[in-house]
C-alpha cells in the first residue's frame, strides 16, 4: 500500500506461526450475545461468535489449548472507569450477563474472569501459557476495537506470535473492526481467517478421542 | 451520534479530572522526531511534539509531575516481534535513536526505558504513580494508534482517570489518529486539547520557582 | 541490634502510616481454618484468624476498605508448580476448601480469587487500590512465611506503605513466622500489632452506621 | 522431617528440571561486591559472587541464556519505601554502585535495570523468557532473604520450574540464608548446588564456540 506507514517500514515482515498454538477467546459472554442485554443484539457479533464456536471445535479435536474469559467485577470499586453503560450497571459477579455463551463454553477450556479490556491484564493467563510452553496465540472474540485489540497488544508485548482470526472477531460496526485489523496488522500481528487457523491446527495438533478433562 | 455504539450505551458518561494529575509522555525520542531516522520525518509528529513541549513547560511550572519514556532493547531476544523495520534494526540500548528529543527532555521528569507499546507494560511507572497518589493521567506522545493507545488502555485498566490530549498526540496519518480518539473516547477516556489540560493544571497545580531536582 | 544487617544500614528508618489505609486479608479460606482439610488444623492459624476477624470489625465500622482473597484454580494447567499437596489436590474453583472462612467474609469487602502466593500477582487488587487512592496497607492472613510475605513484598514494590499486623498473621510454626517478620521488617515494612492498627483506624477512619453495600 | 509443615503435606514433591533452562542473576552489582560501598564488604556475598561467575562461564559455554539485573532508580519518586540506607542514598541511574560486578558482566547476557526486589516485578524479563520458550529457571544472586527470594516467588508464580542454586546465593548472615532455602524449598522450588546445575547444563546445552553476540 502506498501509505505513510508502509513508506517508513511498518508492515515490513510477517509474524508466522510456531509449533505450540493456543486459542484465546475474548468475552463471548451473554452480555454480548443475548439480545436480552443492552449490548447483546448486534448482528456482527453473533456471526463472529458462531465462527468462533466452529474454530473451537476444531481446536479441541486437535488438542489445541483454549483459554476463554468473561468480564465481571465485585463492585464499582474494583472496576475501571468505563464509559459503557452496560458494564457499569450489570457486569458484576454472578449476574447472568457474565455467563459464557453456551455455544462457546466447554469444560475442558481454561475459563476465567478478567477485569480490564485485555485478557492478560492482571489475570492468570500468562501462567497458563508459560506452563504449556505456548508460542503462538490465535485471538478471537469481541469487540475487535476494544478488548480484542487490548489482548492482541498484550500478547505481543509478552513476546508471543499473535495471529488475529478476523472472521472470529466481532464489533458493532465494520469501520472500527477494519481499522483495528489495519493498525495491529502493521505492527504486532498477522491477520488471518478461520480457515487458515484450522489448517495450522490440523498440521501441528494431534487428533484426540475427546478433549482432556480438567486435572 | 446516531451510530451503533452510542445506541447501545457507549459514550454514556464522561471521565472527568481529579485533583492529582500527572502527564505521561510516550516515545518522544529521536527515532520519531529526527529526520535522520526512518520514522523521523513525519510532519504530524513534529507538530504534536512541539505542542507537547509547550504543555510540559506549563506542567513543570505548576508542579505537575511528568513521566516520559523511550523504547529500547538489549537485543532481539527481549524484543516483542515487531513488524516495524526501524524498531527491529535500531531500537537498542545506547543507539542515538533512543535518546529523548531535546525539546521534551527535562532532568526533573521521570524518564525511563520501556520495552513494549504501553508505557505501563512491565515498567516502574505504576510505582511512581502510586508513590505520588496520582489520580488523573494526561496522555501525550506518539504514535496515537500505537503506543499512545496502548498506554491509554493500561492507564484505564489500572483505575486512573485518563485524559487524552489530542493535539499533543501524533500519528503518521490523520485517519488512524482520529480512529483511535473515536474508539478510546467511547470506552476509556476523555479526549481534550492542550488548552483544556493547561487550564486544569493552573487550577489544581501550585506555581513553583523551579522544578524539583531529583532526590 | 548488633547484627550484620543493622551494621550496614538495614532497618535504618521506619515506614509510617499515611492517611488512606486499607486492610489486606490473605487466604483465610476453609482450607486453612477448617480441620476437615489437610492444612486446616493448625492452632496458630486459628488464633490469627480470630484476631483478623476482630480487626476487620473495627476496620469496617470505621469505613476502612477491606480486600480479601482466596486461592483457587481452574485446573492444574493454570497452577504454578506447588510442592504443597493440598493445593495440588483440592484448590480448584468451587471446591469447599476455597470458600472464605465465615468469621472473615463480609459482603461489603472486595473478595476475589488469586492464583499465586501474592494477593497482587495478576489480580485486580492494584486497580481497587488505585481507584480509592489508598496509600497504606495493613497486611493480615496466612501463612506468614508464604503468601503473606509475598503480598508484603509486592505491596512494597508498588510503592505503598506496608504495615504487617503480626498477631493477625499465622503460620504452622513460630520459627518461620518470626523469621519472616525479621526479614521484612529490615527492608520493606513496619511490624505492628492489632491494637496499633486499630488505633490508627480510629484516628483516620470515619464512624459509619453500617458498611457500604456493593454498588 | 518431623515438622508441622511436612506433616501436612508441604515438601511433598520435587519440581525437577525441564529442557530449556535459563540462569537468573540477581543484583551482582558493585553496591554488594565492592567494599567501597556500605553493603559491599560482606564476605558471604563475595563467595557466592565467585561461585556465580563460575556457573555463568559454564552456562555461556553451553549456550544457556543468562539474564542479569541491577537495581537503580531515577529519583526517590519511583523508588519503593526502602528501609535500607544505601538504597535510599545511592541506588540512582548512573551511580557507580549500580554498575555490574566485572566478574559477572558479559555482553552476551541480557543485562537490565530493575526497580523492586524481584527480577520480574515490572521488568522485561518475562518477555525475554517467553521469546526463548524457557521452562526452567536457575536462580543466583543476592541477597537470599531479599531480592533472590522475591525472584523465586515470582518465577514460580509465572509457572516456571525454579531451581535455587544455594551456593551461588549470598546473604549477610547464614541464618536468613538458610531460613529462605527452607521456606521456598517447602513450597516453590528445588534447592540445589552449583555442581548439579552444571551437570544439567552439560546434559541439555550445546557446546558453543563462543557466546552469541547481541541481535
Amino acid at each position: 500500500m502506498s501509505d505513510q506507514y508502509s513508506a517508513v517500514g511498518y508492515s515490513s515482515t510477517s509474524i508466522g506461526m510456531g509449533s505450540k498454538p493456543a486459542v484465546l477467546v475474548v468475552d463471548w459472554q451473554l452480555a454480548f450475545t443475548d439480545p436480552r442485554f443492552e449490548l447483546g443484539g448486534l448482528a456482527r457479533l453473533h456471526a463472529a461468535r458462531d465462527n468462533t464456536a466452529g474454530l473451537l471445535a476444531t481446536a479441541r479435536a486437535r488438542g489445541i489449548p483454549v483459554a476463554a474469559c468473561f468480564t465481571a467485577y465485585c463492585s464499582s470499586k474494583d472496576m475501571p472507569l468505563w464509559k459503557v453503560n452496560a458494564v457499569r450497571k450489570e457486569f458484576f459477579y454472578g449476574h447472568e450477563c457474565t455467563a459464557m455463551d453456551p455455544k462457546i463454553f466447554h469444560e475442558s477450556d481454561f475459563t476465567y474472569c478478567k477485569n480490564a479490556p485485555s485478557m492478560f491484564f492482571q489475570t492468570p493467563l500468562i501462567t497458563w501459557l508459560v506452563r504449556q510452553n505456548i508460542d503462538t496465540l490465535f485471538v478471537t472474540g469481541c469487540t475487535t476495537s476494544g478488548c480484542v485489540r487490548a489482548t492482541i497488544v498484550d500478547g505481543f508485548s509478552f513476546g508471543f506470535r499473535v495471529q488475529v482470526v478476523a472472521d472470529c472477531c466481532g464489533d458493532a460496526e465494520e469501520g472500527p473492526h477494519n481499522d483495528t485489523l489495519r493498525d495491529v496488522g502493521r505492527r504486532y500481528a498477522d491477520v488471518i481467517d478461520r480457515a487458515a487457523a484450522e489448517r495450522h491446527f490440523a498440521a501441528v495438533g494431534t487428533a484426540v478421542g475427546a478433549p482432556d478433562r480438567k486435572a
